[in-house]
């Protein structure tokens, strides 16, 4: 006996093994799940039996479009601190070189961050993540990077972890320490990388608060050699590696990335030729962040249709920061990878669900509608699964549930 | 004894006649309501008796900052079918030209709107009315032009006074038959002008159906002459005029709209100097609309160095509709209006309260906290006014009050 089953929806399994069309998509679907997971997707006309003796519960879904509940594969929610007026000091005509140097930028974020409690902190995350909930997504990756020592990384961290057991959400975290120098290291980058891959990397992976390990290679942060040290440190602790790469210049990070089977490469509109070629040999997804690209006036596109040729996934994430992407909804960075780098509707749906799976080495366990998989879905009330990238500023979900669990019988 | 007071609560009152900054700034302030109006708005300390002695229902805002109820003075949202399928088709790599040969583009939407019963049309746009409510927003601008028929007119235009009394909402209308040629017409715009002027401005006028006339100025739309034209009648049937001008091209519709007094030149991105001039002088608001601008992927800018250093007031809208700018929370239009169009927040917060109410035709009914003004107003779980313009998608308010009364208690 099933815990769930629901009738009454069409489904868009997102499930490419299926041959129907780039959404997987069912008419008349029908769902049904025990324990958590998926036990049965398929056409209604193919249950087997009244719905009634298959499961102990029976909705109906009035039509609803259900997807894979979407997966945020790229965020910085743990943070303290408020840089709204910083967005506007920047907007009223003071520059950021000023700004900064008055002690704005990340390092107000890194310095609210150190200063909070932990309770604060998750008090302040947990508000993101609610957000990003009630917009339909069902798991979160969230990096460190605010802390930028030992103790700093670690609270965030934790953080991370306690967001998963306060909501229905599931989390991955990336260790982040390479994302900015801190201001006891200036002038001394390499001893802080020293730091991170000697006494950091260790302490953190030890304490269980390590998914993935991420670095920000970039003029303004780490050098190739530098990540490239990291990246060693990650290999050595037996962790999967992502970068923030290629995003205001091009460093060859996509190339980085790919030789260490990165995960993903993340932002990369400065990638090159090489860069796309490896990651496709890599299997390295790309990872668009639209978000950032619009808040900070970006002009390079990523390279899409040279993407999309060597068959590189394409992936989305909010990015959601507070510095250069202060966004919770997928379906509004759906908008954005269709309306600004013209992505797909497709390509879109698919950049949040199977390929932000992939980003975070879930596959298999969420992302798509398939029996054995983690019973995490979104219910839409729209025309089609294109429908979910039309709309500025995203649609909200009319339903979620996770684990098997509508939210609304929480 | 007022009906409800509200402290606990930061004011962001956008009555430009205090002296307290561009938000009209009150700290640990109080409004009163009665009778849905206003009649008390200032800081709590200056409360000239007890809460309790003053008001039958005292509410504390906890720590709430509160605007007036947000505006949107430009909407289409009275409207029938989908355009998500050719937005996707779009994306697939087809032509609009294509589309629209097909029956796509604006004529689908009038093929639809005209094949669908007033209950239907209502259903649907009450939908989109619903979300903008929930998004902060409690005036609401309704224009017909999917119609462009007598008949077709009159019951988008029914429609949008329906939505007045079905939510708690303000609607203006807008009489927009000179939106684009409509297929019986074809080749023959002049006559079809006449046919608005003659026989469907004095219907739809006689019925209370207009609160202003609106046309579309450009090489797709109408010519100048034939704007003038429907303006003309506009002022013989005593209607403020509106127009969407300059949005593709300079048709120098900012000049032609100041010289019919208009209440509102929209678009703008191609308004040249003389345009400027001439609605600086005319008290003419320039309303913005950078959700198309984003949608249709435009790089003109509107010039809004000149418009502030002419004194014209900047407005900003939704400009709801389904072929170019998909969208209903006016925070996302705010953020947009900062990034895309480098808007200070307390522009676009100005753009969306006491400017719009201007471009309504509305001063001294809403637009600012004051009293005598309708009690309309909106809670945010913000740091500042300047964090409604910093999220990408926009922020959801805490609560929202219409007519005095906040929704939780209908
Ligand atoms: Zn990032
Ligand atoms: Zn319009």
């Amino acid at each position: 006996m099933w815990d769930r089953l629901w009738i009454g929806i069409n489904a868009a399994t997102m499930d490419i093994d299926r041959d129907a069309g780039p959404y997987g998509l069912i008419d008349d679907a029908a769902i049904g799940v025990r324990d958590g997971r998926i036990v049965w997707v398929g056409a209604r006309a193919d249950l087997s039996g009244r719905p009634g003796a298959l499961a102990r519960q029976v909705i109906d879904g009035d039509g609803a479009l259900v997807t894979p509940g979407l997966i945020d594969a790229h965020t910085h929610i743990v943070f303290a601190g408020d840089r709204s007026g910083e967005f506007e000091r920047r907007l009223n005509g003071e520059r950021y070189a000023d700004i900064a140097r008055e002690g704005g930028g990340i390092l107000a974020t890194v310095r609210a961050t150190r200063a909070a409690d932990e309770a604060a902190l998750l008090a302040s995350a947990l508000g993101r993540a609610r957000r990003m909930i009630a917009a339909g997504t069902t798991t979160i990756e969230i990096k460190s990077g605010y802390g930028l020592t030992e103790a700093g990384e670690i609270k965030m961290l934790r953080v991370a972890r306690a967001i998963e057991t306060a909501l229905p959400v599931r989390v991955r975290t990336s260790f982040l320490a390479a994302h900015a120098l801190p201001p006891e290291y200036a002038g001394r980058p390499d001893a802080y990388v020293d730091h991170i891959c000697e006494d950091m990397l260790p302490a953190v992976v030890a304490e269980g608060l390590v998914d993935a390990v991420d670095a920000f290679c970039e003029g303004i942060a780490f050098s190739p050699d530098q990540v490239s040290r990291v990246f060693e440190a990650a290999r050595s602790a037996g962790r999967p590696v992502r970068l923030h790469a290629d995003q205001m210049s091009d460093r060859n990070g996509g190339a980085l990335a790919a030789a260490f089977g990165a995960l993903s490469a993340d932002h990369i509109e400065y990638l090159n030729e090489g860069g796309v070629a490896a990651m496709a040999a890599a299997g390295t997804v790309a990872m668009l962040l639209p978000g950032a690209f619009y808040f900070i006036g970006e002009t390079m596109q990523p390279p899409v249709a040279q993407l999309r040729a060597a068959g590189v996934p394409i992936g989305l994430a909010t990015d959601c920061n507070p510095g250069t992407s202060p966004m919770t909804s997928l379906t509004a960075v759906m908008n954005m990878g269709c309306t600004l780098f013209r992505l797909t509707p497709a390509e879109a749906l698919s950049a949040t669900t199977r390929v932000a799976a992939k980003a975070l080495g879930m596959v298999g366990e969420v992302g798509c509608l398939r029996a054995g998989l983690h019973a995490d879905l979104a219910f839409w009330a729209v025309s089609g699964p294109q429908e979910l990238s039309y709309w500025i500023g995203g649609v909200m979900p009319s339903g979620r549930v996770f684990a098997g669990v509508p939210d609304d019988a929480v």
